[in-house]
């Protein structure tokens, strides 16, 4: 029997892939599982996009353009211009979710063996497309001490090598709700023209900036238009998922022609996403101040509960909505198992992300679990209610 | 400023890329394009499918299983199960378009620098993926003077090296309109089986064969479950092309569990995809005689209409609605070319694909083009007396 490749055994299972069959366990003998662990809001997608999709009257559903539809590309300069960046239909390759656009950037830029600086912890799925492209992420550490701050100039010079090729970031960042400021894009400008590197910006949580904290986009930075790859979904920002729709977004010339033959051998970014998302472009600016508001309720409820909690600290996040906690416990992938296969409190329990998989240094974040305000305020108490009666008898037992 | 990557130097543009702004150039003088060249049928998604779409009643569209929603999964069981073949929804992975399922399919068997064996002509997109997945594709000769049927047992065998790790077919063929018979099918299991090789199978075309030819799916091959790859799509089924819907099937489990592992990466394959798929599969069976009545009128003109104009040769496809041609001209390409620059017959002209670039060796197929029977038959009509006339003036000119 012919043997599968090496990057289909090395390509890491999601953080929370193992404590799944825990929580159908859980659910089997009865206990309500509250998810702190997931990135599917239950925020509704705007109604004018569900409307676009029931009022859908073509007769074929055909191949759109490889670079996605020009009437959406050219809607979708005008968001961009609302949020302060000027770019072009031409400079934008629709693709089908952030994920694909995250898979171009490293394909395109990057040969197998090349290194990408991504500060740790990071979303655990950029393993994934790192294998798939054969690039090797190189950690550089920020620490939850510091809030999740970008390290400094110094500690990023050090890890750059020969193979360095790219810096790449989340902001507002997924899974430590830290938002870069302006002072730390213009860091991460210097470093990538110093040294000749691409920077990846992974940019879908723009829409979710708190309190006076401002956002400042990859693309609002000067003098590095070659440089630059923006990362973006709708995912998040229109409460759609389940759509797959993305974009990569670059000034750079090479970059959009090489992309655009990735995206011509997949032919195109799925048609009804495309419907749905041009749609929600028009979603009026209502619908993102009460998705902000219902957001920031959450944060303010949930970070000041579990500071309370004693051991539990939790920095305040600025962007997106999840944070990471750190917990009284020596293992949190033992105790997020335990939550779930031993504990229960009014018949309820919490599933939560260790978040040792985002971690790519080995033995970091073993006491932090990431956690996602996506759920209602009620269910948050509920969570909070159950962490806090679960640390007591998890560590009086032990 | 840093350079690309060598992958996206030497992804290859589609083999029409080239000809596009020729045709535009044509359409901005007034004359009508006539597209032989495209896939793009014109047959109408089945109205199940548009209803499900116009009911759709969800509130958020929420991200579906890694491996596809199950319900889909089952009820795709029991579609195979109609067509012969026996599999449950655990062999399944739902991916976005067949395109994924190719990619997956190569990243999960194939290494870096592994070689699959193709039989050429074939689909041009598979050189983007090789070239994604670092896999060199070597290309197995079929030829137009046996109509393309899959070469024997013996030279597939002087192609086999040490770096051979699969085999990969289209069947029905695009761009050749084959259909490979139970035989040729028992020959591909005895080669993958006798030198350890995996079977990817193109069979997206499925439901188009033609007069009393008869589909084997790799499928139905016994005793080499652990070595066969389907792939498959709703795009050409249902013509849904532009929902980005297919599949990767297996029963080997460690390829559906390294596929999934893909999947996860880029969290699920497209929700309203899933919806208008599912509600496709209740189509009824007058819908696709419908349509492979249609095909099979315009198979009988096509083929019979080029192979009275002198010097054009044209196999009969057996399935599929492709076929290549053969034309008396020295260089396809420059005479696809001529046909859009400079040729036109009352304000008409002709959009074809030449084949060099479904060739992987250098110089076969230079008088030969790629045709597609996904207009209505009064447009091929049109197109057939453009192209005898074209060839006409384009031999008396040189």
């Amino acid at each position: 029997m012919p043997s599968l490749s090496e990057r289909a055994d090395y390509m890491p299972a999601s953080p929370i892939r193992k404590l799944v069959p825990y929580a159908e366990q859980a659910r089997k003998k009865g206990v309500d599982v509250i998810h702190l662990n997931i990135g599917q809001p239950d925020i509704q997608t705007p109604a004018v996009a569900l409307a676009a999709i029931r009022s859908f009257d073509e007769k074929v559903i055909e191949y759109s353009h490889s670079a996605g539809d020009f009437s959406y590309r050219e809607k979708l300069t005008r968001y961009y211009k609302s949020v302060g960046v000027n770019i072009t239909p031409e400079d934008i390759i629709v693709t089908t979710g952030g994920s694909e656009a995250i898979l171009f950037a490293m394909m395109v830029c990057m040969n197998p063996g090349d290194e990408v600086l991504v500060p740790e912890p990071f979303y655990a799925n950029y393993n994934g497309f790192a294998a798939e492209a054969g690039i090797v992420i190189k950690p550089v550490r920020s620490v939850i001490d510091n809030d999740f701050a970008l390290p400094g100039m110094d500690y990023f010079e050090q890890c750059i090598t020969e193979k360095t090729k790219a810096v790449f970031i989340c902001n507002p960042n997924n899974p430590t709700g830290y938002l870069y400021s302006k002072e730390e894009m213009m860091q991460l400008r210097d470093i990538v023209k110093k040294h000749d590197l691409f920077l990846f910006c992974d940019e879908v949580y723009r829409e979710f900036c708190y309190d006076d904290h401002e956002f400042f986009s990859c693309l609002s930075l000067t003098g590095v238009d070659e440089h630059v790859v923006l990362i973006d979904s709708v995912s998040k920002r229109y409460s759609m998922c389940g759509v797959r729709l993305g974009a990569l977004i670059s000034r750079n010339k090479r970059i959009i022609d090489a992309a655009l033959k990735l995206g011509q051998a997949r032919l195109c970014p799925p048609h009804l996403a495309q419907v749905a998302a041009t749609a929600a472009l028009d979603a009026p600016e209502s619908y993102f101040e009460a998705v902000k508001n219902e957001y920031l309720l959450r944060r303010n409820y949930l970070v000041t509960a579990l500071n309370e909690i004693p051991g539990v600290y939790c920095p305040m996040p600025k962007g997106a909505f999840y944070t990471i906690v750190q917990l009284p416990v020596d293992d949190a992938d033992r105790f997020a198992q335990w939550l779930l296969e031993d504990f229960s409190f009014n018949n309820r329990t919490v599933m939560v992300a260790p978040a040792s998989g985002f971690y790519a240094t080995e033995g970091l974040g073993r006491n932090q679990i990431r956690v996602a305000y996506v759920i209602d305020i009620d269910d948050l108490k509920t969570a909070v209610a159950c962490l806090r009666k679960a640390l007591e008898v998890y560590n009086s037992s032990r």
